[in-house]
């Protein structure tokens, strides 16, 4: 009986393993289509119903795993940020040495040129006029702002304990959502690197002034 | 004749300056109107039909006025961009003292807080996906830009001969528009206040390097 019961319960187990692997690869289809679709088309053009004939998934399926279009476009901005973050600090395993400073201040600005920007500015915006989703990106929006911060400082090598060090953090990623926005219309890649330069300086001169 | 012409002419003129007057005054609550509607209820939210009713204009006339929906939006932006930009000259009518720093990058950063942002973001943000907006708005953009900077430079003291100087007034106005970004789901004022001060005491510092 019990290696009865025990031999069910391991071709049970055998059968669930690969279809929570389709499901979780499911998923991952989606939100990587979603995220591609919002940054496309923006809010507006951005359906359950586009994302999944464009993930290959039906309609039905891509329900289950987000029973709502709010569920599904979230999700996707959430899980390519973290994406983003791990790949952030992969680049750095060993932390950051003074020495990079420039490559830090470049890959952070990194983060808010791409698709994922691109993506999550079309969601801060349609959450700024529609209330079924105002509440949820805030919270997003928070979420993954602390996570980015936490991540600069840490490459960074800021002391926050010391006075300015934490607003001059601050005012970098706010640099870096500008140059985001500038980067919307126009490929301004050759002046951001020159800004990114200058300011990867003044940060390197206002961070060693605050060591003093 | 030459009275009696005169005197038609001159009939003609007081009938046609209260009408110029009329017309210019309608011109200004469509543009005001516009930018309010854009800024509260985004790009696919206005339209000509909208604007007019809240400018208690018919919508003959804002069409006489504007052929165009876009034209109305990216008249709206421009026109108001424009005013902003003179009230800040204004708000310094002897040019800035080097004292006056934190006052020109908080003047500057309020640029980049209120409606009239908040309207360019919608349009911004709607041209990166609707051809017929794309050219206008990155035109736009572009000469709004410059007229931005060129203000901040001489407010700023900053002699762009310099290397960097350039580039330290151009992040400035980057982080000012990354920090109207973080205020659009939420008030940021008060992280937003502690930013500007310690970037202005840096950017003191940088132009004051510059100026050694």
């Amino acid at each position: 009986m019990g290696g009865l019961s025990g031999s069910a319960h391991t071709a049970e187990r055998a059968e669930r393993v690969p279809k929570q692997d389709r499901s979780r690869a499911t998923r991952q289809r989606l939100l990587e289509a979603a995220l591609a679709c919002l940054a496309e088309r923006g809010w507006a053009g951005s359906t359950v119903t586009v994302v999944a004939e464009h993930a290959g998934v039906s309609r039905g399926a891509a329900q289950h795993h987000f029973p709502t279009r709010e569920d599904l476009f979230t999700a996707a901005v959430e899980y390519v940020a973290e994406e983003r973050s791990t790949a952030l600090r992969a680049l750095f395993p060993d932390g950051a040495a003074p020495g990079d400073r420039h490559a830090v201040v470049a890959a952070l600005v990194d983060l808010y040129t791409g698709p994922l920007f691109r993506a999550a500015l079309h969601l801060w915006v349609a959450a700024s006029h529609e209330e079924q989703l105002r509440g949820r990106v805030t919270e997003l929006e928070a979420r993954v702002g602390r996570e980015t911060h936490r991540i600069a400082v840490d490459l960074l090598g800021a002391d926050e304990s010391r006075p300015g060090a934490r607003e001059t953090v601050q005012g970098l990623l706010d640099m870096a959502r500008g140059l985001g926005l500038a980067n919307l219309l126009t490929d301004d890649a050759a002046r951001r690197d020159r800004v990114v330069e200058q300011w990867a300086r003044l940060l390197e001169q206002a961070l060693e002034g605050e060591a003093d």
